[in-house]
């Protein structure tokens, strides 16, 4: 009821969009928005990994021989649905209200069944299958059990905020029509949970240890008690396999969603923020389903061990999402009723609050420590992220331009044969500045090396210095680099630091003439050298270093063939 | 005895490198050259898959249970053969002599024994154990039967050759040295195979089918045969694998060097010219072991069934050498001996096209007809690569440089924030134009977007025009391109076009600001958006279309750490 009446004033607050990351950042700081948002994170990955299991746990009920295949189906499952997302699915619509009616159709019947056998047996009803023995030795109820029956039942609640983050969504009146969904989600689960609850009791039946053979959840001992091994049994198993895929399903629109928040909050990099092509986040689907993948596969896909880890995510966020509403009442002081409203949800953050240490305390052993390690180990890389973009805005600021009397830059050309392309590289170094090297890179060694140089360097003087001398330009001296074994970058590299430091304020601009690359084959008969300079050049040169790609275009250039002539 | 005298003849000739490649590419052309090296290429492919499927046939022989497993084995050892080449070996040295010396001897020792055996009997042995029974009927000795042996008798001799591709690597005086190794080899060559015919005879030992249960090769049989199931056995059949294996080595060398020719002449491209890292030319080994794989797959690792392909590509190499070197002696008419020379090659060129002419005719159904294929096949690739290469040295031709008075070029800067890296972008982009114009991507969309592009104009005035014309500079105009879903590479690509088709004669370049990414995580946190323009204007420009990187280098510039402040 506090978490009812806590909702229904977030909804009434925030019409738009109250999640428990925008409700704590605006009202509380971004530090208390961004320990929501793990929290829900965290959260939002469990649901996927409770919500496929459980689907499956409910499967191998029904089927016990798929039992020994767990993990591999859930693993199965998850793929199904990620792949799905990727593809983008609408969230509304007929696909997920038909399960979701039958799952609540067929309950509350088998429910409504149970509890007119409980009233004519006088309180003994027989069991159509009867469920297998309980634990013999029964505890006394001391505080210890009473508080970790409260956390399992907190538990049971996590989907409640789920209206207050999508309530544009809604039709018009969207906050009437949230609303009323509150309402109808509460009372629905009020029916469900209490009259499980009612008639386990009557039917004697028990949790089961899913890790020992024959494990049937408590549903499908219920459901085999009240209406055997029939039509119904198998209605209401399957329908909550469906309801708990499509549960994990919605973990699928939240957490991208969240994610992009973050993302525009420069928590997360860009791609997070911006949909692919199929108008999804893929990169917020594929973490989330790698991340539920890990924890299946760390769990062994079973359920009972996932849940004590699912209550502490969605209870930070509580907590987060009713003191920020808390806050904001107290800065709507003065409005009608701001003082009611302030104490409802103060209340619901310090009753959600005194949950969240019962859920800890009695869960921690079971593997909640795991979420405590979890939910801050993101909170301080998400933290460092903005702080890493923050430094590198700070370090890139730049006001009005300002221009200095700078020379002109020192021209690099490397080239490897002299040719139409060379030529054009050296046409635009020259067009830059009067300090032009041409850099040729050649692999060859001994007599055969000596002769081919001096044969370059009479080419080098006929076609380019003696035309450029003519043409009244400075001419550009050529340099060889003789490397054995095709290592050039190494000797390329010293090059452009000589440059660097002879010239201490001047660009010093690369250019590498490219053949750019059509066709498949032609990367087969092409080095990749081209590109390896680039990518050296600018990871090695410094800041002053440009490097200046001049393509040869084959196709509008004259493209050469590969057939014979 | 041909060969013999051919080859010696050839060493004598080509006292550096004799290889069929050189000698009919020198004297036929260069057709009748590739001619020669595509068989020596399919050659060198079968010897790697012959040698290694033969050693391994001879470890089944030896350790039956390991039938099953042959084409395993055989790519076990094939993987670790290639390993070992990429890494680099010496092709001399103790490892190849010893198991070689260890075969002869041991092969001599069983065939000398063998006779002594079969002299003490007169001539009816008594076989320690005795070889399987061979077929019941026996056919007669008619033409075909006599073709066929002779085509598998010439398959023995296909290694003879060897010596004339390295005389270089012999140790002074060369040519008498592979004179001496040509005599030994072919005396061992006449010794084993002689004796082993003989002696196969007397003990009734016939070939086995490789594919049935319980194969022996025939000298399996013999060695048992003789020396019955003892230390000799079994290290003269170890000897065979380690020999085998080494021949199958020799392949190693021997093609990447072929390779290396072929490249120097652009039959390949030229990663097949120069060595990599390790001294060893590192795409002629894998391509020889991906084609040596190919094989042992497709024949299911079964050395019977690639022993007929491997006589043609050695005896076509053969022709073209023999009718090469007759053409060499025709030139030196006039020196002393030529004419007995070249009658002598002429021979062997005659005789080696007969036999050539015989195996194709006997094995073309066994499979000869892959070989008839594969070697035009792959003929006519290395012709087109040539053509291919021939048409881009033609199309690049350029000779003198030449000025034409162009207008400066369009400039393109594209670019996300206003910020140093863009300021130095637009500054290096109006030093080479004053036709500046800077793009400014977006993804956002609605009210959001028209305000973030009416502060982003008011920055630009601010911070780029005003002081531009101050400078006394014509200002640089900014462009704004909207595109959704952040697709970005079209539109800027239309822009490129744009500018393209406006300015007909001018040069266009795109200046894109790129963080230079140092660490892992950078490369996490950042878009590869800038590699992406440039790799798709590059790609989809035309040949006016100049891409310049301007890098912000971190570790000069103030290096971004992630550390929280």
């Amino acid at each position: 009821l506090v978490l009812y009446a806590s909702y229904w004033q977030i909804i009434t607050a925030y019409p738009s969009n109250g999640g428990a990351y925008t409700v704590a950042s605006e009202n509380l700081g971004p530090a208390f928005g961004l320990l929501a948002a793990t929290a829900l994170m965290v959260d939002y990955t469990l649901n996927v990994a409770v919500g496929v299991s459980a689907g499956i746990g409910a499967l191998t009920s029904a089927v016990p021989m798929l039992a020994p295949h767990t993990l591999a189906l859930c693993l199965a499952v998850l793929v199904l649905v990620t792949f799905v997302n990727l593809r983008g699915t609408s969230e509304a619509g007929v696909t997920f209200s038909i399960p979701t009616g039958i799952f609540v159709v067929s309950w509350i019947l088998i429910l409504g069944i149970g509890l007119w056998f409980v009233a004519r047996s006088g309180g003994h009803p027989t069991p159509v299958i009867a469920p297998p023995p309980g634990p013999k030795s029964h505890q006394a109820l001391d505080l210890w059990i009473l508080l970790c029956a409260f956390a399992n039942g907190c538990t049971a609640m996590t989907g409640v905020e789920a209206v207050s983050n999508g309530v544009s969504a809604f039709r018009d009146p969207p906050a009437k029509n949230a609303h009323r969904t509150l309402s109808a989600i509460v009372l629905l689960l009020a029916i469900l949970l209490g009259g499980i609850a009612w008639l386990v009791k009557f039917y004697g039946i028990y949790a089961m240890d899913q890790n020992k053979p024959g494990y049937q959840s408590v549903l499908s001992q219920l459901a085999h008690a009240i209406t055997g091994n029939g039509i119904l049994y198998y209605i209401a198993i399957a329908s909550v396999l469906a309801v708990l895929s499509l549960a994990a399903n919605t973990s699928f629109t939240g957490f991208p969603r969240l994610c992009r928040q973050l993302a525009h909050d420069r928590f997360l990099p860009k791609a997070f923020e911006l949909p692919g092509r199929r108008l999804v986040f893929t990169a917020g689907i594929i973490c989330l389903a790698a991340a539920a993948g890990a924890l299946l596969v760390a769990f062994g896909g079973i359920t009972n061990a996932l849940i004590p880890l699912f209550a502490i995510g969605a209870f930070t966020a509580f907590v987060m999402s009713q003191a920020g509403i808390a806050v904001y009442w107290w800065r709507q002081r003065g409005q009608r009723g701001w003082l009611t409203r302030m104490i409802v949800n103060g209340c619901g953050a310090v009753l959600t609050s005194v949950a969240l240490g019962i859920i800890i305390i009695t869960k921690f052993a079971e593997g909640a420590w795991i979420t405590l390690i979890a939910v801050p180990a993101l909170f301080i890389l998400l933290w460092r992220i903005r702080a890493y973009y923050a430094t590198l805005r700070r370090q890139l600021a730049y006001g009005k331009l300002q221009f200095e009397t700078e020379e002109a830059p020192v021209v690099i050309v490397v080239f490897e044969t002299w040719n139409a392309l060379s030529a054009k590289a050296v046409k635009f170094g020259m067009r830059m500045s009067d300090d032009v090297t041409a850099i040729h890179l050649t692999a060859m060694q001994g007599p055969e090396a000596d002769e081919n140089e001096q044969q370059l360097r009479a080419e080098w003087r006929n076609n380019v210095e003696i035309p450029a001398s003519q043409a009244g330009f400075r001419p550009p001296s050529m340099l060889l680099v003789r490397s054995p074994y095709r290592r050039f970058l190494k000797p390329l590299i010293r090059l452009v630091r000589q440059a660097e430091h002879r010239n201490p304020n001047r660009t010093v601009a690369v250019l590498i003439p490219e053949l750019v690359k059509l066709r498949w084959w032609d990367y087969l008969l092409h080095s990749l050298r081209a590109r390896n300079l680039r990518n050296a050049i600018l990871q090695e040169g410094s800041a002053r270093t440009i490097v200046i790609d001049v393509p040869w275009h084959a196709e509008q250039e004259g493209q050469p063939r590969m057939a014979a002539e």
